[in-house]
């Protein structure tokens, strides 16, 4: 039981199990097994930096879910699920990081007192949490049990938002609009990138609006000049410097909600193929938005982008953008649905998504990005950060 | 090509390659693919928050270390590895998340036309990064080779730290200095634990000593009174009161080498039970540093340090310290050595770990800890961050 605010009511979190459930029965599976911690807390509410030794939730067809990982952090699990004490287990400290021994022999006992030693049973075969080790082992322990890959299974339970959902996602939006205001404030020529990172993230986590800032699933990425032309480099000390473009790719998170959204600071005179692709991103930016409404499909955007896109001269061979909701590291994407061809998602009020048409330039990067929530007839953007290249 | 200052030498890489290649040949292996980040970092000297996709380093018997990834990630490739740019591949984006398609399908191509068909290669079937479907893949369009478990060969290399790698842990060890002497500074009853952390987050991340501070790999953790007996659980906007304890969990990392140091800060009178705690943990840590030397196991540690403990009257279940170096998120660990019983691994100069000698108690927690290196003749502390239970 949460023993202080919990972040849903027990009501919401039965009704994702019982969407989950019609799934897991379409399938033909007796069980899942999640180990994506986004996916553990969407189902549990379990909440903790622990998803670096193996744990997990375990979904049956009927009764609780049951959590499931080391021995200590049945302590934090009691602090943050909403199930009863009794559906938590925990593992001996020696099956951490041993060679030795796998913490899945322990989970496959606990799979056989559930009764599960000849059943059908998901898992997540290409989540991060789930290496190949794992799979190896559960299958050595129960070799009458079935695995099937369920991958994604809950990820799509999560697509379309609850209303609470949205309000913690609009919490984080005033979050990342309170970054992005920061960055402004006080990112000048001359200063050392992590003195910027800093401020950075000391806005994120003060938070905005009075909502605490938690942290975000990707650190910010705030990279300068031809360190832009690759997307994802961290930072160090060197000096920003006039006549250069930084992109900040940052979210603001609450109660592990992401909102994702980037925008690019120049400082000096602005080159007109700087000015040339913020135009057609910009352009492009308004496309898309046309076509996210609900009955649509996922390509719809990217495919609207790219049309503007190109007639302006420029290309982007990459998503344009991805589901968000919860997310833990090293993602704070859905893994679900993605801006590009092909996608044939259909969008519905509630879903949410990072519509990022970033372009990587031959000597920099443009990021202008906008977090965006499928309503009844069209989309609302999640923030009002301007819609612009900043310059200063 | 690094194209800015490089983290180290070439000549620094290739003795780490010639390392790991003695390895490959004593396990009778033809090559290996590495896809921990950290690994990947310490062979081509890759660094970017790129690991939430598919990506690798395949080191053969010959030739240069080839960096294997999403397209987009090339282009940060070419900015951090050591090697040139024909040694860095890069595949198609609709690979990405896409369940139609697995990035292992370009894979096995590479490793084919690397003339790997047949060969043995090792991969690492435990690490966070080699999920479950990685491996299916693989092992689906290569049929003809036979993959070896190769978890941990590369992290073992680790173990001994260069010079370089030592100076690095020591500006790391500067940084988590400034970080206690900050919240020793701010933290106060009624602040909001949010805003504390944005503090932390804030030291860290601008420095010491003019050196900058880079992301550690696990969040700060910072929990109270009850929330302290669980060890992994993150922040809220919760004030802290006076009557409770505070451990911070945090770590300084500079160019990814981490350095994490515990303290514990108490508001008000010292209960009696921590004060006996606090002794019990100190005079352990004392026993424990006694025994961390060349030549002893590293189980010597963990066992003189529960003796102690034992005869105050406490006991730890769990293991009190593990192996650190570079690292990436979820873990700041090497996951090769702990201090725990059992663990036979012979301590050399140039070994580095967090001896961790945290407590959870049924009320709180107590955690006072210290990064350590082995040194000639025994070890010397990482920091100077005097080791008591503050008190403010």
């Amino acid at each position: 039981m949460t023993t202080f605010e919990a972040n849903f009511t027990t009501g919401e979190y039965l009704n994702r199990i019982d969407k989950t459930r019609s799934k897991i029965t379409v399938l033909g599976l007796d069980a899942i097994v999640v180990s994506d911690p986004s996916n553990m807390s969407w189902l549990s509410g379990y909440d903790g930096w622990s998803f670096y030794v193996h744990q997990g939730v375990i979904l049956r067809q009927e009764g609780e879910p049951v959590w499931w990982g080391r021995g200590m952090d049945t302590m934090g699990a009691r602090r943050t699920v909403f199930m009863q004490d009794d559906c938590i287990r925990g593992y001996d400290d020696t099956y951490v990081q041993n060679p030795e021994k796998h913490p899945m022999e322990d989970l496959s006992r606990l799979l056989s007192e559930l009764g599960l030693t000849k059943a059908r049973i998901g898992v997540e075969m290409d989540n991060y949490y789930y290496s190949a080790a794992a799979h190896r082992t559960l299958e050595q322990c129960l070799p009458e049990a079935t695995f099937q890959d369920a991958t994604g299974l809950v990820n799509w339970q999560r697509a379309v938002k609850s209303e609470r959902e949205i309000e913690y996602m609009r919490r984080a939006a005033r979050i990342v609009e309170a970054i992005h205001d920061r960055i402004l404030n006080v990112a000048e020529p001359g200063m050392r990138k992590n003195d910027l990172v800093a401020e950075i993230y000391a806005a994120g986590i003060r938070g905005a609006d009075g909502y605490w800032g938690d942290y975000p699933a990707i650190v910010p990425m705030a990279p300068s000049g031809m360190d832009a032309t690759a997307p994802h480099l961290t930072w160090d000390d060197r000096p920003m410097i006039s006549g250069e473009a930084t992109f900040f790719e940052v979210a603001g998170a609450h109660r592990r909600y992401q909102c994702p959204q980037s925008r690019t600071l120049f400082f000096g005179t602005v080159p007109q193929k700087y000015r040339d692709a913020e135009a057609a991103v910009l352009d492009g930016i308004e496309a898309g938005l046309e076509q996210a409404r609900p009955g649509n499909h996922a390509e719809d955007i990217a495919n609207a982008f790219n049309a503007t896109l190109n007639k302006a001269g420029f290309v982007k061979d990459s998503r344009c953008g991805y589901a968000i909701g919860i997310s833990y590291p090293p993602d704070w994407g859905e893994r679900t649905i993605s801006f590009r061809r092909g996608d044939m998602t259909v969008l519905e009020p509630g879903m949410s998504f990072h519509f990022m048409p970033a372009l990587w330039l031959e000597d920099g990067g443009l990021e202008i990005t906008e977090p965006i929530l499928i309503t009844e007839d069209g989309c609302d953007c999640f923030c009002d950060t301007p819609r612009a290249l900043f310059v200063k």
